[in-house]
């Protein structure tokens, strides 16, 4: 079972109920990552509590480690992690294009793309390994998750005509692959399409319009966050937006910090993940209603004021900055779980006031509020 | 408010209830230590559901980091790190004598012990401090401890006679200056005697002797797990406990693995703190009702049964040790927290077990049933 049903309008941003078999999630929503089968420093009851409905899993990462063995005989990604609701997991197209642009044991390259798939070198053991349109599905399927991504080829800012082009008949060509993949799998997950084209308008448009002829239940709007400038990737979500079905769910990958998210929604998307709220949690940055604060800094050592005076979560209602900050200067992992706790609270919080602004049709009132908000330092 | 009754006795064994302003504990108890202000990878929270009601606190880390200061001006040690139960603070001898043991910067000692207290360089900047039986007490009092620990002298293991008598001649010359120190405060907070004397019997007898004539609302049996063989450190455990008065609680200071624990309540002691549960849940080393299991192993890698079938803790309902194996492999925070839930609440359950085989009578048959379990591995 899969649905999208739009519920609320207010200009382009919409709110939106998605189910999924493993339960409905309102949209606008934001998916913590949880890379290697957690998200980082939670467990599944500290989410529950959060208000985090959906997470994403990494196709890469859960791959090499536990391998897809394990999580098969353990009765599936959800039944392994013990996470009741749904999941998506992204294709390892992103992981491998980041391995990439990284130098490895003096090679030119641990990555080698061909129209077959990409041959890597991982980053733990420098093992090689061949993801192919047609098994990074399988694994997908293996794990059991609700949305599934297809493999694409991500290419970084600047590229060239010419492999802008070879990379988005290349991603064509492998969501033809995956759409036959997943021929026979009728057991609630889907397939959604990732739209590349890199930053050239006329490929932009000729990608969605291409990727759309495929009719599938969600578009992704992949190619962003490679290094380029944040108005580019800001231009090109709204370009690419624009052109997508009302009626489909539509995945900003990777993104962002809530003034990106706040952008993207005011343009339409529907979906976001980010490993920003849980990693800045581990270095110690706050995300606050007065804005972003880091919590190693010595003004706060006598501040015994909470993170976020307008904040309900458990580490606002009852530690102060000076404890937090003493935590985290002392090293203490219960500093990672308390500031990963505030953080996601403060993303669930904010994708709540969206959707709440939306269906009052005072959404973008909100953003220009917000976003001056998030521009301050406390 | 400071009350402590028998409730119950099995042999030497004995059952108890401590009254503090901060609440109730039912004795004998394990309390997980909280070094720098937490419990490792534990939330107040955590804690309560694991069913944790007593803290031990460090003073010789709160002192360094973040400083009395901080903490008084934080509203004591339970408002700062948000813990409503009652809190055991130690007096730093024992850290000072851990120092003294390890070179530093080609010194021969970091640390220098004299009749006033003892001067010694940190483990974290190497600055100079000074402790005294005076000022341990009032640190100790500032941070609102209900249990306070006058500094002692603590000698490694062997010791000479010369030095055993220096200590314990010195431990009691500081436990009056720290009774002194504890005069005109009556708001609840006592001060318990450290009970040296190395491992010399004639000297344990005159130390216990000694220190019971000042009178004090309990005692802690001291100078152990200091580098000496687990007989021994039975053997003088044995004595002392048999020489405290049966009124009085009993507190054997940094003990220990659950074996000792066993063996130790059925001598008549009734308080424990070690860091055993909480480090070993970081190293992946699980305490279980079928022996103790190094989640590491690979082994237990499509292990998919919980990691204690008869625990009744978070971890043990939801995860595998298929999967905690992966989180330690993988080296995710969660694991820690997840092992850390586990491990205490083996020990919270194991001193109920310890609580309601003593109201039965059944002590002994009880101690030596766990004691073969706890002598397996998994």
């Amino acid at each position: 079972m899969f649905e999208f049903r739009i519920t609320h309008k207010d200009g382009r941003a919409r709110c939106g109920v998605l189910k999924t078999v493993h339960g409905t999630v309102e949209t606008p929503v934001f998916m913590p990552v949880g890379t290697q089968g957690t998200v980082k420093a939670m467990t599944p009851a500290l989410l529950k509590d959060i208000g985090v409905r959906m997470i994403l899993g990494n196709t890469y990462h859960l791959y090499l480690r536990p391998g897809l063995e394990v999580i098969k005989k353990g009765g599936g990604l959800h039944r392994f992690i013990s996470w009741e609701g749904p999941i998506l997991t992204d294709s390892g197209g992103y992981q491998v294009f980041s391995l990439s642009v990284e130098r490895f044991r003096g090679m030119k390259s641990r990555v080698e793309v061909t129209d077959e798939g990409v041959r890597f070198m991982d980053h733990l053991r420098g093992d090689l390994h061949f993801f192919t349109p047609k098994n990074v599905i399988e694994m997908q399927l293996t794990m059991g998750s609700d949305i599934i991504m297809p493999l694409d080829h991500c290419i970084p800012y600047p590229s060239d005509e010419r492999l802008s082009r070879e990379a988005l008949e290349r991603t064509l060509l492998w969501l033809d692959q995956s759409v036959e993949a997943m021929r026979d799998h009728n057991d609630g997950c889907v397939l959604f399409g990732i739209v590349q084209g890199a930053f050239d308008e006329a490929l932009r448009i000729e990608a969605v319009e291409r990727t759309l002829e495929r009719d599938l239940p969600g578009y992704a709007i992949g190619g962003l966050s490679v290094g380029e400038p944040r108005e580019l990737m800001m231009d090109f979500t709204d370009l690419v937006a624009s052109l997508l079905p009302q009626e489909k769910p539509r995945y900003l990958m990777g993104v962002g910090k809530p003034e990106d998210i706040i952008y993207a929604v005011g343009r339409g998307v529907d979906m976001f993940d980010c490993v920003v709220p849980t990693r800045s949690g581990r270095t110690g940055t706050l995300y606050t209603s007065r804005g972003v604060l880091n919590i190693r800094h010595s003004r706060f050592r006598l501040d015994f004021g909470p993170p976020d005076p307008e904040c309900d979560c458990y580490t606002c209602r009852n530690f102060s900055r000076a404890y937090l900050r003493h935590l985290f200067v002392s090293e203490e992992i219960t500093s990672y779980v308390l500031n990963t706790i505030h953080n996601l609270r403060f993303y669930v919080r904010l994708m709540e006031r969206v959707r709440s602004s939306i269906k009052e049709g005072k959404f973008y009132e909100f953003a220009k509020v917000e976003m001056e908000k998030l521009r301050r330092k406390v």
